[in-house]
Parts: structure tokens; sequence; C-alpha cells
């Protein structure tokens, strides 16, 4: 039970801890100091410290954490020792992209099927697996036990596409498409929004260069 | 100034409700309310009228918000009423997917050109795009006044990427690589880490389970 109480803030950088952590396996490292994964993720070390206790490892003074116990303990909060199989909907340039990314795959994340309802896409081959027609999807579902799919179709069409989804037993849902999506209460939605963070990215840049100005203006005063 | 004051979370919702804006005056739609954003989003409608007013807008009591005022106050506060040009840095599957993305024109972020250093890749074309060699990014940088980039190129090579971007005068960067990058002070990074979403994904579904599982057990007992 202890990992249910794990603050998604911590795990969202649980992935950064496990990618660090694996490198460092790689290259042979054994122990790691708090004060040097805060240093390469750029937290602070108390921060980093309170990540790994919530993982339920204890690191030794002098000698840091066992980088194999927290590779094996983060792994198994998140969950990812057991690959999860999904799906995605929308061979589009988004949901080829997705299926073709092989950086899943270290995350325990499989992706097995890809569905469109476009003649033109059915039949053909995205990152290894066979377009199949969105009609034959709920006996896939069915079939298989898949309980993730990732939705990667229009805005328009992401609605309907949750809801067909939900209804073929989908219990976990990856929103690329740009339009909130209502689903029940015991369905899991992420929600992947690239047009939130450009609009960040757009006013934080646009915050520093007037800062910039201003503070040359007021140098041209003096 | 008012805008340099709005908060970033307003900020990250302010996409959506442009998206909604916008399909209202597709419709014919002059006036909308705050409930009715709110019902839109799943938000509550006080959290809306506070990211509305920051934008410098104000509702009518009995008439709500002006479709188009807003429109145009949103647009303007993400600076998105003049079109950003970025480039893309890596042509792999995810850069490929960035670069023919027809979601991103509708938020004023033009993809200029795409840059790799693998020489079967270099010469073909992408959304529209040729992709260049990254060895003359430097000089299109300097000719175009390109200001913001995307990495996409593999983890091991984002660094090294970033670093050669903030020499050559970029000053945003939108990172998809799956590292955490170090830059001056001066730049503006934002990262879309789509581990990260996943751990949460993997994790609240997990939860989710467990918490029926348990509630039937609880229930076997009465």
């Amino acid at each position: 039970m202890a990992e249910a109480r794990i603050p998604l803030p911590s795990i969202r950088r649980f992935p950064s801890y496990l990618r660090i952590l694996m490198q460092s396996r790689e290259m042979g490292v054994k122990n790691i100091s708090a004060t040097q994964l805060a240093s390469e993720l750029g937290l602070t070390s108390i921060q980093v410290r309170k990540d790994l206790a919530s993982s339920g490892i204890e690191g030794k003074p002098k000698i840091g954490f066992s980088v194999e116990e927290l590779i094996v303990a983060i792994t198994h909060s998140l969950g990812w020792d057991n690959s999860t199989e999904a799906l995605i909907v929308g061979a589009g340039n988004l949901g080829s992209a997705i299926a073709a990314y092989n950086g899943f795959s270290a995350y325990g994340l499989k992706i097995v099927a890809v569905f469109d309802k476009d003649p033109r896409k059915i039949g053909t081959r995205i990152g290894g697996l066979e377009v199949l027609p969105v009609d034959t999807i709920n006996q896939y579902i069915k079939s298989n036990r898949v309980t993730i799919a990732v939705i990667a179709v229009p805005a328009n069409q992401a609605q309907a596409t949750a809801d067909m989804l939900v209804k073929c037993g989908i219990r976990g849902i990856w929103n690329f498409a740009p339009k909130n999506l209502k689903v029940p209460e015991d369905v899991v939605m992420q929600r992947t929004d690239l047009a939130a963070s450009f609009a960040v990215l757009s006013v934080m840049l646009r915050r520093k260069y007037r800062e910039e100005t201003e503070c040359n203006e007021e140098n041209d005063v003096f």
C-alpha cells in the first residue's frame, strides 16, 4: 500500500531518475548520492531524498543509494516491471510517430496495435505494426485484454473515439488530440497538450525579451 | 505590462479557451458565458472567470463574454498574433511528426526548417520542408533570425544540440528528448516529457484498479 501514497509530482520525476540510474548502471556505477542525482536533474538534494524515500529505498551515509535497488524500487512503483500493452487510434503523423517511437519500451509500454478508419492507411505498416480498421477494435480489445489506448485522432473525432473506447472496455486513455475529453470516473485520462506547452514557451520567451528591453531602457536613463 | 502577471496555469489553459472560442465563432456564436466554457472544459466557472479576467476582458451580466473580444485578447496575451518561426533539430519519428503536424499553425507557430546530421535524411522532404544538414544551422539561424528551436534528437545527443543552439543565438528551446537539459538563464526551456506523462497514467490506472479490488474485497466481508 505504501506506493499508493507516492505523490504525483514524485511519480512524474521517477522516469528521470530511472534514466540516470540506468545510464549509471551501464557505466558500472554501483552507488549514487542524492546530491549527484540532484545536480544531474537540476533539483535540490532535499527533493531527491524525499522522492527516493517514497520509493521505499534508504540511502547509507557516505555510500549513497544502491543504483540497482533504486532501479528495482522505482520500476516497481511505476508498475513498469510488467509490460503494459496499449493500442493507438489514429495513424496520422502523431499516431505514426508514437507507434514507431522506440523510447516507450524502456518504460514497459508496448504498442500492440494501431487503428484507423481511412481505407488508404489500413493494411500499411507503422513501426512493425499493420494498421487495422477501427471497426474491428472492439473485438481486438476483448480478445487481447488491452486496457490502455492512445488517442491520436483529429480534435473533432476525439470525443467519439473516447466514448467508443470506454464502451469497449478501455480503462486508461492517453489523449494527444487537442481537445478536452469527458470520460466516466472509473477511466483514467492523461493528456499531453502540445498547444499548452507551446503557450508557456511563447509567453515565457516574450517576458524574458521584454524584461531585457526594459533593463536596457533603464540603463539608458543613467 | 498586465499580461506579465498572468499566471502560468492560466496561460496553459488559454489555448483550450481559444479552441472553443474559435469553434463557437465558426458556428456564428457571438457571446459565451463562463459557465458554458467551464462545462466544456471541466473547470469551475470561478476558475474560468479568473482566467478570462487576466486577459483583460470583462463579461457582461446576462450576456456573457464577447467571443471575438476574447479571441483577440487571448491570442494577444499568448503572443500568437505574430507568427513565431521555429526550427526542428532531428528528423526522426518525433521530429518528422512535429514538422508535419498541422495543428501548430493555429497557434502562430511556423516550422520553417528541419535539420539532421544523417546524410540519408538530408534532402528528403517532411511536411513540405527539405531536411537540411545540421552543420548549416548556424548560418540559417543568423540569416533568418529564428529564435525558437525544437529538439527532437536522441537523448544522448540532446545536451550537445542544446549547447550548439544556444551558441547560435536560439533563445527558446522546446525539448522533446527524454533528457533534462542545462541551458543559460537567459534561454527559455520548455520540456514535453512523454515518459513522465506515461508514468502518471500507469500509476493512476494501477491505483484505480487496486481501489476497486479492495472495495470488492470489503464487500465480500459483509
